[in-house]
Protein backbone atom coordinates (compact mmCIF):
# COMPACT_ATOMS: atom_id res chain seq x y z
CA UNK A 1 0.00 0.00 0.00
CA UNK A 2 1.07 3.72 -0.66
CA UNK A 3 1.18 5.38 2.71
CA UNK A 4 -1.25 8.07 1.40
CA UNK A 5 -4.55 7.16 0.75
CA UNK A 6 -5.66 8.02 -2.70
CA UNK A 7 -7.61 10.22 -3.78
CA UNK A 8 -10.83 8.35 -4.63
CA UNK A 9 -13.19 9.52 -7.89
CA UNK A 10 -16.15 8.56 -5.91
CA UNK A 11 -15.23 10.86 -3.05
CA UNK A 12 -15.96 13.68 -5.42
CA UNK A 13 -19.57 12.36 -5.36
CA UNK A 14 -20.16 10.20 -2.96
CA UNK A 15 -22.77 7.29 -3.48
CA UNK A 16 -25.98 7.66 -1.56
CA UNK A 17 -26.91 5.32 1.65
CA UNK A 18 -29.04 2.77 1.55
CA UNK A 19 -26.55 0.69 -0.70
CA UNK A 20 -25.15 -2.64 0.83
CA UNK A 21 -21.50 -2.61 2.00
CA UNK A 22 -20.30 -4.91 -0.93
CA UNK A 23 -21.89 -3.50 -3.37
CA UNK A 24 -20.59 -0.30 -2.14
CA UNK A 25 -17.30 -1.61 -2.56
CA UNK A 26 -17.69 -3.13 -6.27
CA UNK A 27 -19.46 0.42 -7.45
CA UNK A 28 -16.31 2.34 -5.80
CA UNK A 29 -14.18 0.49 -7.67
CA UNK A 30 -16.05 0.45 -10.55
CA UNK A 31 -16.45 4.30 -10.36
CA UNK A 32 -12.30 4.43 -10.00
CA UNK A 33 -11.48 2.92 -12.80
CA UNK A 34 -13.17 5.16 -15.15
CA UNK A 35 -9.45 6.84 -14.83
CA UNK A 36 -8.46 3.81 -17.26
CA UNK A 37 -10.08 5.72 -20.40
CA UNK A 38 -7.63 8.88 -19.08
CA UNK A 39 -3.87 6.88 -19.38
CA UNK A 40 -2.68 7.40 -22.30
CA UNK A 41 -0.49 4.64 -24.40
CA UNK A 42 1.78 5.78 -27.24
CA UNK A 43 -0.02 3.77 -30.39
CA UNK A 44 -1.93 6.26 -32.85
CA UNK A 45 -5.41 4.95 -33.90
CA UNK A 46 -6.07 3.91 -36.67
CA UNK A 47 -10.03 5.68 -36.92
CA UNK A 48 -8.66 8.82 -35.62
CA UNK A 49 -5.84 11.67 -35.75
CA UNK A 50 -4.64 10.78 -31.26
CA UNK A 51 -3.39 8.50 -28.71
CA UNK A 52 -4.85 5.43 -27.83
CA UNK A 53 -6.18 5.42 -24.22
CA UNK A 54 -5.50 2.10 -21.88
CA UNK A 55 -9.73 1.40 -21.58
CA UNK A 56 -9.90 1.69 -25.55
CA UNK A 57 -6.38 -0.52 -25.72
CA UNK A 58 -7.93 -2.97 -23.08
CA UNK A 59 -11.52 -3.58 -25.09
CA UNK A 60 -9.26 -4.29 -28.29
CA UNK A 61 -7.24 -7.08 -26.95
CA UNK A 62 -10.77 -8.47 -25.45
CA UNK A 63 -12.25 -8.64 -29.20
CA UNK A 64 -8.88 -9.79 -30.92
CA UNK A 65 -9.19 -12.64 -27.86
CA UNK A 66 -12.37 -13.50 -29.17
CA UNK A 67 -11.72 -13.47 -33.13
CA UNK A 68 -8.03 -14.94 -32.95
CA UNK A 69 -8.09 -17.68 -30.41
CA UNK A 70 -7.89 -20.58 -32.68
CA UNK A 71 -4.50 -19.29 -33.65
CA UNK A 72 -3.04 -20.22 -30.45
CA UNK A 73 -0.87 -23.03 -30.26
CA UNK A 74 -1.81 -24.47 -27.22
CA UNK A 75 -5.61 -24.77 -26.10
CA UNK A 76 -7.18 -22.15 -24.42
CA UNK A 77 -9.68 -21.19 -22.22
CA UNK A 78 -11.26 -17.92 -23.95
CA UNK A 79 -13.09 -16.26 -20.93
CA UNK A 80 -10.25 -16.38 -18.88
CA UNK A 81 -7.62 -14.67 -21.84
CA UNK A 82 -10.47 -12.24 -22.01
CA UNK A 83 -10.59 -11.56 -18.15
CA UNK A 84 -6.55 -11.13 -18.31
CA UNK A 85 -6.75 -8.35 -20.89
CA UNK A 86 -9.68 -6.64 -19.66
CA UNK A 87 -7.69 -6.51 -16.26
CA UNK A 88 -3.96 -6.43 -17.60
CA UNK A 89 -3.63 -2.28 -17.68
CA UNK A 90 -5.39 -1.89 -14.58
CA UNK A 91 -2.48 -0.95 -12.83
CA UNK A 92 -1.75 2.08 -14.64
CA UNK A 93 -4.12 3.71 -12.70
CA UNK A 94 -1.55 4.72 -10.66
CA UNK A 95 1.38 3.90 -12.09
CA UNK A 96 1.33 5.22 -15.18
CA UNK A 97 2.00 3.96 -18.68
CA UNK A 98 5.72 2.61 -19.40
CA UNK A 99 6.43 3.13 -23.12
CA UNK A 100 7.47 -0.58 -24.53
CA UNK A 101 10.56 1.31 -26.15
CA UNK A 102 11.22 3.49 -23.11
CA UNK A 103 14.21 1.17 -21.14
CA UNK A 104 14.50 4.14 -18.61
CA UNK A 105 11.27 4.28 -17.04
CA UNK A 106 10.95 0.63 -16.98
CA UNK A 107 12.94 0.81 -13.79
CA UNK A 108 10.79 0.89 -10.96
CA UNK A 109 7.78 0.25 -12.75
CA UNK A 110 7.45 -3.43 -11.31
CA UNK A 111 7.49 -1.68 -7.92
CA UNK A 112 5.60 0.71 -8.88
CA UNK A 113 3.00 -1.24 -10.37
CA UNK A 114 2.59 -3.45 -7.27
CA UNK A 115 1.87 -0.39 -4.96
CA UNK A 116 -0.88 0.25 -7.55
CA UNK A 117 -2.32 -3.07 -7.92
CA UNK A 118 -2.26 -3.26 -4.30
CA UNK A 119 -4.59 0.38 -4.00
CA UNK A 120 -6.69 -0.57 -6.49
CA UNK A 121 -7.59 -4.07 -5.90
CA UNK A 122 -8.05 -3.23 -2.30
CA UNK A 123 -11.00 -1.01 -2.91
CA UNK A 124 -12.76 -4.36 -3.71
CA UNK A 125 -14.28 -6.98 -1.67
CA UNK A 126 -11.45 -9.70 -0.51
CA UNK A 127 -12.02 -12.45 -2.57
CA UNK A 128 -12.73 -9.87 -5.76
CA UNK A 129 -9.63 -8.10 -4.86
CA UNK A 130 -7.52 -11.72 -4.96
CA UNK A 131 -9.04 -12.82 -7.83
CA UNK A 132 -7.85 -9.39 -9.92
CA UNK A 133 -4.87 -9.76 -8.16
CA UNK A 134 -4.12 -13.29 -9.15
CA UNK A 135 -5.27 -12.25 -12.90
CA UNK A 136 -2.89 -9.47 -13.23
CA UNK A 137 0.10 -11.81 -11.74
CA UNK A 138 -1.02 -13.90 -14.58
CA UNK A 139 -0.76 -12.29 -17.18
CA UNK A 140 2.61 -10.69 -16.07
CA UNK A 141 3.93 -14.13 -15.12
CA UNK A 142 3.02 -15.50 -18.07
CA UNK A 143 3.27 -19.04 -17.19
CA UNK A 144 -0.17 -20.19 -18.78
CA UNK A 145 -0.63 -20.69 -22.27
CA UNK A 146 -3.98 -17.94 -21.90
CA UNK A 147 -1.31 -15.52 -20.08
CA UNK A 148 0.79 -16.24 -23.04
CA UNK A 149 -1.81 -15.31 -25.43
CA UNK A 150 -2.81 -12.57 -23.96
CA UNK A 151 0.90 -11.21 -23.65
CA UNK A 152 0.86 -12.05 -28.15
CA UNK A 153 -2.25 -10.01 -28.12
CA UNK A 154 -0.87 -7.21 -26.41
CA UNK A 155 1.98 -6.54 -28.38
CA UNK A 156 0.03 -7.35 -32.26
CA UNK A 157 -2.28 -4.87 -31.49
CA UNK A 158 -0.06 -1.94 -31.57
CA UNK A 159 1.45 -3.75 -34.47
CA UNK A 160 -1.50 -3.61 -36.47
CA UNK A 161 -1.84 0.33 -35.29
CA UNK A 162 1.86 1.12 -36.13
CA UNK A 163 1.03 -0.47 -39.62
CA UNK A 164 -1.87 1.39 -39.80
CA UNK A 165 0.08 4.57 -39.28
CA UNK A 166 3.34 3.56 -41.49
CA UNK A 167 5.20 3.71 -39.10
CA UNK A 168 3.94 4.95 -35.02
CA UNK A 169 6.24 4.41 -32.70
CA UNK A 170 8.58 2.35 -34.82
CA UNK A 171 9.82 5.95 -35.38
CA UNK A 172 10.55 6.73 -32.09
CA UNK A 173 14.12 7.78 -32.42
CA UNK A 174 16.53 5.37 -31.80
CA UNK A 175 14.53 2.17 -32.56
CA UNK A 176 15.59 -0.01 -35.27
CA UNK A 177 13.52 -2.39 -37.05
CA UNK A 178 15.56 -5.20 -34.87
CA UNK A 179 14.17 -3.48 -31.84
CA UNK A 180 10.86 -4.05 -32.99
CA UNK A 181 11.74 -7.75 -33.99
CA UNK A 182 13.23 -8.41 -30.03
CA UNK A 183 10.13 -6.55 -28.73
CA UNK A 184 7.37 -8.42 -30.61
CA UNK A 185 9.09 -11.95 -30.45
CA UNK A 186 7.24 -13.05 -27.48
CA UNK A 187 3.74 -13.16 -30.16
CA UNK A 188 5.88 -16.56 -31.54
CA UNK A 189 5.85 -18.02 -27.77
CA UNK A 190 1.85 -18.09 -28.32
CA UNK A 191 1.32 -19.09 -31.97
CA UNK A 192 3.74 -19.21 -34.90
CA UNK A 193 0.95 -18.06 -37.21
CA UNK A 194 0.47 -15.10 -35.52
CA UNK A 195 3.94 -14.66 -35.63
CA UNK A 196 4.84 -15.24 -39.19
CA UNK A 197 2.25 -12.28 -40.13
CA UNK A 198 3.83 -9.92 -37.63
CA UNK A 199 6.75 -10.48 -38.67
CA UNK A 200 5.47 -9.79 -42.54
CA UNK A 201 4.11 -6.51 -41.14
CA UNK A 202 7.76 -5.46 -39.47
CA UNK A 203 9.87 -6.72 -42.36
CA UNK A 204 7.32 -4.68 -45.19
CA UNK A 205 7.68 -1.89 -42.88
CA UNK A 206 11.18 -1.63 -42.73
CA UNK A 207 11.73 -2.12 -46.36
CA UNK A 208 9.11 0.88 -47.05
CA UNK A 209 11.02 3.00 -44.81
CA UNK A 210 8.59 3.34 -41.87
CA UNK A 211 11.79 1.82 -38.93
CA UNK A 212 14.82 2.46 -39.07
CA UNK A 213 17.27 -0.68 -40.65
CA UNK A 214 20.32 1.02 -38.41
CA UNK A 215 20.45 2.88 -35.34
CA UNK A 216 20.98 7.09 -35.80
CA UNK A 217 24.83 8.25 -36.34
CA UNK A 218 25.42 11.08 -34.40
CA UNK B 1 -25.83 -5.09 -47.46
CA UNK B 2 -25.94 -1.18 -48.50
CA UNK B 3 -25.80 -0.66 -52.31
CA UNK B 4 -21.90 1.52 -52.09
CA UNK B 5 -19.07 -0.84 -50.44
CA UNK B 6 -17.79 0.78 -47.24
CA UNK B 7 -14.37 2.52 -47.16
CA UNK B 8 -12.56 0.46 -45.07
CA UNK B 9 -9.91 1.77 -43.00
CA UNK B 10 -7.24 -1.11 -43.83
CA UNK B 11 -7.54 0.21 -47.99
CA UNK B 12 -5.46 3.32 -46.60
CA UNK B 13 -2.51 0.95 -45.31
CA UNK B 14 -3.77 -2.51 -47.47
CA UNK B 15 -1.95 -5.51 -45.33
CA UNK B 16 1.37 -6.84 -47.16
CA UNK B 17 1.23 -9.96 -49.10
CA UNK B 18 1.87 -13.23 -47.67
CA UNK B 19 -1.21 -13.48 -44.83
CA UNK B 20 -3.07 -16.17 -45.34
CA UNK B 21 -6.89 -15.45 -46.47
CA UNK B 22 -8.33 -16.57 -43.41
CA UNK B 23 -6.04 -14.22 -40.87
CA UNK B 24 -6.11 -11.25 -43.43
CA UNK B 25 -10.13 -11.21 -43.13
CA UNK B 26 -9.64 -11.59 -39.43
CA UNK B 27 -6.97 -8.38 -39.35
CA UNK B 28 -9.41 -6.50 -41.57
CA UNK B 29 -12.76 -6.73 -39.36
CA UNK B 30 -9.68 -5.73 -36.15
CA UNK B 31 -8.69 -3.04 -38.13
CA UNK B 32 -12.08 -2.01 -39.11
CA UNK B 33 -13.56 -1.97 -35.41
CA UNK B 34 -10.87 0.80 -34.05
CA UNK B 35 -13.76 3.21 -35.40
CA UNK B 36 -15.48 2.31 -32.52
CA UNK B 37 -13.11 4.24 -30.63
CA UNK B 38 -14.58 7.12 -32.54
CA UNK B 39 -17.96 6.58 -31.71
CA UNK B 40 -19.13 9.04 -28.88
CA UNK B 41 -22.08 8.86 -26.41
CA UNK B 42 -23.79 11.06 -24.45
CA UNK B 43 -22.37 10.15 -20.73
CA UNK B 44 -19.86 12.34 -19.16
CA UNK B 45 -17.02 10.36 -17.96
CA UNK B 46 -16.04 10.98 -14.41
CA UNK B 47 -12.28 10.80 -14.50
CA UNK B 48 -12.41 13.69 -17.32
CA UNK B 49 -14.08 16.08 -18.53
CA UNK B 50 -14.82 14.50 -21.60
CA UNK B 51 -17.76 11.80 -23.73
CA UNK B 52 -17.25 8.47 -23.49
CA UNK B 53 -16.64 6.72 -26.62
CA UNK B 54 -18.07 3.11 -27.57
CA UNK B 55 -14.88 1.23 -26.88
CA UNK B 56 -14.15 2.99 -23.49
CA UNK B 57 -17.69 2.14 -22.37
CA UNK B 58 -18.00 -1.03 -23.79
CA UNK B 59 -14.72 -2.22 -21.76
CA UNK B 60 -15.99 -0.73 -18.43
CA UNK B 61 -19.26 -3.02 -19.08
CA UNK B 62 -16.88 -6.21 -19.40
CA UNK B 63 -15.30 -5.20 -16.14
CA UNK B 64 -18.52 -4.46 -14.71
CA UNK B 65 -20.24 -8.47 -15.74
CA UNK B 66 -17.07 -9.81 -14.54
CA UNK B 67 -17.33 -8.19 -10.73
CA UNK B 68 -20.86 -7.78 -10.07
CA UNK B 69 -22.43 -11.06 -11.82
CA UNK B 70 -23.23 -12.44 -8.42
CA UNK B 71 -25.69 -9.96 -8.53
CA UNK B 72 -28.28 -11.70 -11.50
CA UNK B 73 -31.20 -13.43 -10.38
CA UNK B 74 -30.90 -16.34 -12.99
CA UNK B 75 -27.36 -18.20 -12.96
CA UNK B 76 -25.45 -16.89 -15.94
CA UNK B 77 -22.70 -18.25 -17.93
CA UNK B 78 -20.04 -14.84 -17.63
CA UNK B 79 -17.68 -15.64 -20.31
CA UNK B 80 -20.81 -15.02 -23.00
CA UNK B 81 -22.06 -12.17 -21.49
CA UNK B 82 -18.86 -10.46 -21.88
CA UNK B 83 -18.77 -11.11 -25.02
CA UNK B 84 -22.19 -9.68 -25.60
CA UNK B 85 -21.40 -6.38 -24.29
CA UNK B 86 -17.64 -6.53 -26.01
CA UNK B 87 -19.95 -6.78 -29.11
CA UNK B 88 -22.84 -5.23 -28.33
CA UNK B 89 -21.90 -1.53 -29.78
CA UNK B 90 -20.33 -2.69 -32.77
CA UNK B 91 -22.82 -1.97 -35.50
CA UNK B 92 -22.79 1.64 -34.38
CA UNK B 93 -19.58 2.23 -36.09
CA UNK B 94 -21.76 2.22 -39.31
CA UNK B 95 -25.08 3.45 -37.87
CA UNK B 96 -24.22 5.68 -34.81
CA UNK B 97 -25.25 6.39 -31.17
CA UNK B 98 -28.78 6.77 -31.03
CA UNK B 99 -29.11 8.46 -27.18
CA UNK B 100 -31.28 6.85 -24.99
CA UNK B 101 -33.60 9.59 -24.52
CA UNK B 102 -34.17 10.55 -28.28
CA UNK B 103 -37.19 9.36 -29.45
CA UNK B 104 -36.79 10.54 -32.94
CA UNK B 105 -33.48 9.16 -33.74
CA UNK B 106 -34.59 6.05 -32.25
CA UNK B 107 -37.03 5.71 -35.50
CA UNK B 108 -35.01 3.86 -38.34
CA UNK B 109 -32.44 2.43 -35.98
CA UNK B 110 -33.17 -1.33 -36.37
CA UNK B 111 -33.18 -1.05 -40.18
CA UNK B 112 -29.67 1.12 -39.79
CA UNK B 113 -28.26 -1.17 -37.46
CA UNK B 114 -28.81 -4.53 -39.49
CA UNK B 115 -27.28 -3.06 -42.39
CA UNK B 116 -24.05 -1.76 -40.22
CA UNK B 117 -24.35 -5.61 -38.62
CA UNK B 118 -24.50 -7.22 -42.73
CA UNK B 119 -21.49 -5.28 -43.62
CA UNK B 120 -19.64 -5.32 -40.74
CA UNK B 121 -19.36 -8.61 -39.48
CA UNK B 122 -19.91 -9.67 -43.42
CA UNK B 123 -15.84 -8.72 -43.47
CA UNK B 124 -15.03 -11.77 -41.30
CA UNK B 125 -14.68 -15.57 -42.36
CA UNK B 126 -18.48 -16.60 -42.39
CA UNK B 127 -18.15 -18.96 -38.98
CA UNK B 128 -17.20 -16.20 -37.25
CA UNK B 129 -19.49 -13.31 -38.87
CA UNK B 130 -22.28 -15.87 -38.00
CA UNK B 131 -21.02 -15.93 -34.10
CA UNK B 132 -20.62 -12.16 -34.26
CA UNK B 133 -24.30 -11.18 -35.60
CA UNK B 134 -25.80 -14.29 -33.38
CA UNK B 135 -24.21 -12.63 -29.92
CA UNK B 136 -25.44 -9.26 -31.60
CA UNK B 137 -29.56 -10.40 -32.32
CA UNK B 138 -28.73 -12.03 -28.40
CA UNK B 139 -27.98 -9.08 -26.53
CA UNK B 140 -30.72 -7.05 -28.86
CA UNK B 141 -33.88 -9.56 -27.95
CA UNK B 142 -33.24 -9.86 -24.22
CA UNK B 143 -34.43 -13.47 -24.51
CA UNK B 144 -31.96 -14.97 -22.12
CA UNK B 145 -30.32 -14.82 -18.89
CA UNK B 146 -26.93 -13.60 -19.89
CA UNK B 147 -28.71 -10.50 -22.72
CA UNK B 148 -30.71 -9.37 -19.34
CA UNK B 149 -27.80 -8.92 -17.47
CA UNK B 150 -25.69 -7.40 -20.69
CA UNK B 151 -28.43 -5.03 -20.73
CA UNK B 152 -28.83 -4.22 -17.09
CA UNK B 153 -25.03 -3.18 -17.33
CA UNK B 154 -25.35 -1.33 -20.34
CA UNK B 155 -28.04 0.73 -18.32
CA UNK B 156 -26.69 1.03 -15.09
CA UNK B 157 -23.22 2.36 -15.58
CA UNK B 158 -24.20 5.67 -17.52
CA UNK B 159 -26.51 6.07 -14.67
CA UNK B 160 -23.23 5.39 -12.58
CA UNK B 161 -21.96 8.08 -14.49
CA UNK B 162 -24.70 10.70 -14.25
CA UNK B 163 -24.42 10.48 -10.75
CA UNK B 164 -21.06 11.35 -10.65
CA UNK B 165 -21.49 14.25 -13.22
CA UNK B 166 -24.35 15.18 -10.59
CA UNK B 167 -27.17 14.69 -13.27
CA UNK B 168 -25.37 14.31 -16.80
CA UNK B 169 -27.85 13.38 -19.46
CA UNK B 170 -30.92 13.72 -16.81
CA UNK B 171 -30.42 17.52 -17.89
CA UNK B 172 -31.38 16.47 -21.14
CA UNK B 173 -34.33 19.09 -21.79
CA UNK B 174 -37.55 17.78 -21.26
CA UNK B 175 -36.61 14.26 -19.43
CA UNK B 176 -37.68 13.83 -15.93
CA UNK B 177 -36.59 11.83 -13.29
CA UNK B 178 -39.61 9.32 -14.14
CA UNK B 179 -38.80 8.84 -17.48
CA UNK B 180 -35.09 7.65 -16.05
CA UNK B 181 -36.96 5.50 -14.10
CA UNK B 182 -38.73 3.93 -16.67
CA UNK B 183 -35.83 3.80 -18.86
CA UNK B 184 -33.65 1.99 -16.52
CA UNK B 185 -36.16 -0.27 -15.10
CA UNK B 186 -34.65 -3.19 -17.23
CA UNK B 187 -31.89 -3.70 -14.80
CA UNK B 188 -34.67 -4.83 -12.88
CA UNK B 189 -35.47 -7.92 -15.28
CA UNK B 190 -31.67 -9.20 -14.28
CA UNK B 191 -31.38 -7.78 -10.86
CA UNK B 192 -32.97 -6.83 -8.14
CA UNK B 193 -30.31 -5.71 -6.05
CA UNK B 194 -28.72 -3.49 -8.82
CA UNK B 195 -31.79 -1.99 -9.28
CA UNK B 196 -32.94 -1.66 -5.80
CA UNK B 197 -29.36 0.15 -5.85
CA UNK B 198 -30.22 2.10 -9.09
CA UNK B 199 -33.33 3.50 -7.41
CA UNK B 200 -31.30 4.90 -4.61
CA UNK B 201 -29.16 6.80 -7.35
CA UNK B 202 -32.39 8.10 -9.49
CA UNK B 203 -34.65 8.98 -6.37
CA UNK B 204 -31.95 10.62 -4.69
CA UNK B 205 -30.59 13.01 -7.81
CA UNK B 206 -34.06 13.46 -8.09
CA UNK B 207 -34.01 15.07 -4.40
CA UNK B 208 -30.84 17.21 -4.79
CA UNK B 209 -32.73 18.64 -7.93
CA UNK B 210 -30.12 16.46 -10.46
CA UNK B 211 -33.30 15.68 -12.61
CA UNK B 212 -36.77 16.76 -13.28
CA UNK B 213 -39.32 16.13 -11.05
CA UNK B 214 -42.12 17.19 -13.30
CA UNK B 215 -41.45 18.40 -17.41
CA UNK B 216 -40.91 22.24 -18.16
CA UNK B 217 -43.77 24.62 -18.80
CA UNK B 218 -43.61 26.30 -21.31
Amino acid sequence: MSDEPRNLLVDRTPLPDGIEERLRAQLTFLVEVDRLKTVLRQSPLAAADRRENDAEHSWHLAMMVALLAEHSDEPIDVGRTVELVLVHDLVEIYAGDTPLYDSAGGAGQLEREAVAADDLFGLLPDDQARRMRALWDEFEERATPEARFAKAMDRLQPLLLNWMARGGTWRTPGVTADDVRARKAVIGDASASLWTAGRHLIDEGERRGWSRSAPDQD
